[in-house]
């Protein structure tokens, strides 16, 4: 069929859900990883309901398209990048979110922002935990979709912690219910978890129930500035092996100035590293917590420590710190890494990448939820310099070739996207990777699936 | 090939793997479900390493022989139950435990106790929280394999979440490895969560990497005795709802007085339900988590209530709880349910479970994992009667159809084995099961793997 014959079929099934307006259309073919290749998509499908994207995957199934699923479209990996002749499928539309206080838990339609749900929660006395630095933009689907993690998560768990139930459509329209508001539940195979963390391989979430938890506890914040990324490591480690901080964020010099260039909040410029440490147990054990965290500081060599239990002045520091991918991205074109490593391999993790910036000659910014072992290496390149490029590209791979020697991942929580797949194999191995086109095959046989995904 | 045939060509493969002894095989037969249509198994294979598990699987794979895997065969709903002329697999040989204090993990053979690891853990300061109330005898295999529960879940979690690395056998003897020694990991498919509660349908597991805790602050401890199951269990949702105790068990009166028949602690004989809840929150914290327990109590027509900061006095009755199963086991043959609802449902399930057991005219003793829901009803029946086993049989179905119809499920922790098969489609619908079929054939092919189990 030619494409506008295709378009005629599918605007005949789903009316006004389908868009074709080619601003528009351009518009949603890239996520935030800006993947220069990706494609030109034949339409936009922004549904309403469930059944609206069971009649969008079942006409994609009769007819060979492919199918991308995007929620806000804030992938740092190319999760949710067009390819040529693909329905895009927008989740913006399906956005309520219904608390049930009862149960504890939130049943959110996947285009509900994480914001909105954790508002949500907050307004009954409760709260939804995990994080992600865009937590303010991105979608809850997204976010089950690719496990997200964020800077809670070293004491809280990431995604697949919290999500009891999803609905999911498969590639052949089906629409299934998995899990639900129970807090254990071991019958069947533990589909739920499978579907969390999929990039869209599997199937398209469309509903995600998750637990929520009693509000958190007021946090106590800590702040240190280190001469070297390698201090600020160790005193890390100096933390974790003995509690679990409800907060451990790591930032080096680069993205220390580059967020004082853009937030003016006096942050040390001299500084080769700072970490933002957070306690929130209660009373006596909380200050036992921040005196073990200062301790660990100074320990480490740090110069300046600050406390406070004030939690707007934490929060201060918990924004900077979200805000260091935009502050860095001012400074050039990115190539944003996600390494995570074995707890005691990060001062290694963090000198060696400091090695590889020496060597390929180009700026890479390190930020970290360090508490956990997971990195954001950022390599600033000039697109406009194509030998820069090249070595930023270089080093990109080397970072996680380096991780993965290490016994560690190239995705902590972004996934792997497109940005990563080449480096799957390196890490898990090829029959891993076969297992993987196992299923992919038996739950997507035709492929149409978030095509270019991870595979 | 007979059966002597294929023994010569296993033996050949396995050496003194090979058990044959028809008194060492029948031991093996049945797990503590006791199945009564348990088959007779061609031969037992004690494997000492993964290799040996992979030369086991190549050869029934080429010779077309079901495999069953056996931990410590404790599985309470028939999950390692051997099936005519198949190999059953002990793991016991397989047990040691690499306690590595750097990452905080633990590398586990499959058949080390869950106890042995715990201990293991615990002679470096370190914690692995997970305990079903069979702790002492089962394996950490067969924890991995039926993502296992127990008593701290409602605050700590269950197995699952403690799972970081996997290493498993597949249907056609490939070893593979999945996750890592790292608390975040986004690469790829979430195969190792797939694997855990998978109930032996799709590998082997041969090494378990779990996550461990810093030791446990001490717990204060409550206990309350009720009039009825419906005021404990309304007592539950009161503390639920405003805190998250580190433990919260209940007994019902069968329970009490078959605990107190074996232990002889003092317990309220007359009493119609008995809640132990623990707090292990420090300090300040912890005594207004336990005033707000003792609260719900008295509000919900406790008579006793006991509060202790004695770790011992509070083993001894959290001992209690554990033993209640094996206590009421004296009362007769045992059906043991494991249904779980969505908290609020708790009282309703309690009260309709009484009702069963009323109108059905059996003795159903129920205790729970009160704080997450996950009850077991404990129906008791005599064998030699005809008529009262067939009325038990009926209220078997009833609790498990009474706990669908409230949100719940069939199996909180226990897993759905062989006992529950037959109700897993009421709860998860036709389709699920299907695609539940579609991965265990694409995994494994030839439906090798622990046949008869879940499908």
């Amino acid at each position: 069929m030619t494409n506008s014959g295709l378009l005629d079929s599918l605007t005949a099934e789903l009316g006004d859900v389908v868009i074709t307006d080619p601003d528009i259309l351009a518009s949603y073919r890239q996520d935030r990883a800006e993947d220069p290749d990706a494609g030109t998509p034949l339409a936009l499908l922004r549904p309403r309901t469930t059944a609206d994207v069971q009649t969008a995957v079942r006409w994609c199934a009769a007819n060979s398209v492919p199918i991308v699923t995007r929620g806000q479209g804030t992938s740092l990996s190319g999760g949710a990048t067009a390819v040529d002749g693909a329905v895009m499928l927008t989740t913006e539309r399906m956005s309520t979110i219904v608390i049930d206080t009862a149960t504890r838990t939130a049943v959110c339609e996947p285009g509900a922002l994480n914001a909105e749900v954790k508002a949500a929660a907050a307004a009954e006395g409760l709260w939804y935990p995990p994080d992600p630095s865009s937590f303010e933009i991105c979608s809850i689907g997204g976010n089950a979709a690719t496990n997200a993690g964020g800077l809670c998560c070293v004491k809280y768990g990431v995604t697949v912690d919290y999500v009891l139930a999803l609905e999911v459509v498969l590639a052949d329209g089906r629409a299934i219910r998995l899990g639900g508001k129970l807090l254990k539940d071991s019958a069947g195979l533990p589909l739920t978890k499978l579907f969390v963390g999929s990039e869209g391989l599997l199937g398209i979430i469309t509903e995600v129930t998750v637990r929520l938890l009693p509000a958190q506890p007021p946090a106590s914040t800590v702040v240190g500035t280190f001469a070297s990324v390698g201090d600020a490591s160790r005193a890390v480690l100096a933390i974790t092996g003995r509690i679990r901080p409800a907060m451990l964020e790591f930032m080096d010099a680069v993205s220390i100035n580059a967020v004082e260039d853009m937030l003016h909040m006096d942050l040390d410029r001299s500084a080769g590293a700072l970490l933002v440490a957070q306690s929130d147990a209660p009373g006596e054990a909380g200050a036992a917590e921040i005196a073990i965290i200062e301790q660990a500081f100074r320990d480490n060599g740090a110069g300046d420590v600050f406390s406070t239990d004030d939690p707007d002045e934490g929060e201060m520091f918990t924004a900077a710190r979200r805000a260091a991918i935009p502050a860095v991205e001012r400074l050039g074109s990115l190539l944003l890494e996600d390494v995570g490593v074995p707890l005691p391999q990060l001062p290694t993790l963090v000198e060696g990448v400091a090695a590889i910036a020496a060597q390929r000659d180009v700026v890479i910014s390190v930020i970290a939820h360090a508490g956990d072992g997971n990195t954001h290496p950022l390599i600033v390149f000039d697109p406009a310099d194509s030998d820069q490029t090249e070595r930023a590209h270089l080093a990109f791979g080397e970072v996680m070739e380096l991780a993965i020697s290490l016994g560690g991942t190239i995705t902590g929580e972004h996934g792997v996207g497109r940005l990563k797949k080449g480096y799957l194999a390196a890490q898990v191995g090829d029959d891993v990777m076969e297992l993987t086109r196992t299923i992919k095959q038996a739950l997507d046989p035709q492929g149409l699936l978030n095509p270019g995904v991870m595979l």
